[in-house]
């Protein structure tokens, strides 16, 4: 049984993962995982994703040191987003943020946003 | 001043947008949205977005009812994804479920990746 038999990939072979801190909740960021990817996250229990930039497999924190523990893996009704509940070694964000989520829609935005609709 | 000078909508000028419950953290849903679908969130207070198989705006919830009323709204560090903080009037997945991410990946899926690896 291959693991894309019950997950449905993307059209270049990715499913975005949320990763979320499995005690507070907190979403720390959203990555990209390939077959391989998540292959190696399920068996490493550490997050692995895909880089698109790079066009890489990317081992999170072999930069950084940061690492994500992770302790479980959903997948959603649709079987094309995954949740990986877990723990972070430490700030997830290359900002050196908690998060990746830092930053609220401003004010400027929303009003932007009003005044095309009005 | 346009949101999308603020933000990085994909090649379909989409970006996802993670639903998460204000509250308890829960992580409802992964929805994508295009440049008008966030703007009517912004302006109601209520998720809308953009299908991608039907290929239209969708007010969340214009079927089933089940709106989710935005409480805030935020950008991750690269500005390519969402996450919509707010509270669901009822179970926001389609199969009844509280959240659409109710299925952990089963051993079977697991063992399955660790055959592969060896």
């Amino acid at each position: 049984m291959r693991l894309t038999n019950n997950l449905q990939f993307n059209e270049k072979g990715l499913i975005p993962a949320i990763a979320q801190d499995a005690d507070t909740g907190e979403v720390l960021m959203l990555g990209y995982m390939n077959e391989e990817a998540l292959r190696r996250t399920l068996s490493s229990g550490e997050a692995w994703f895909y880089s698109r930039s790079r066009q890489e497999l990317w081992h999170k924190g072999e930069t950084s040191g940061i690492r994500i523990k992770v302790h479980s893996v959903w997948k959603d009704c649709d079987s094309d987003t995954l949740l990986i509940k877990g723990k972070a070694t430490g700030p997830v964000c290359h900002t050196g943020n908690k998060t990746c989520f830092f930053q609220q829609l401003t004010k400027q935005e929303i009003e932007a946003s009003h005044q095309k609709e009005a």
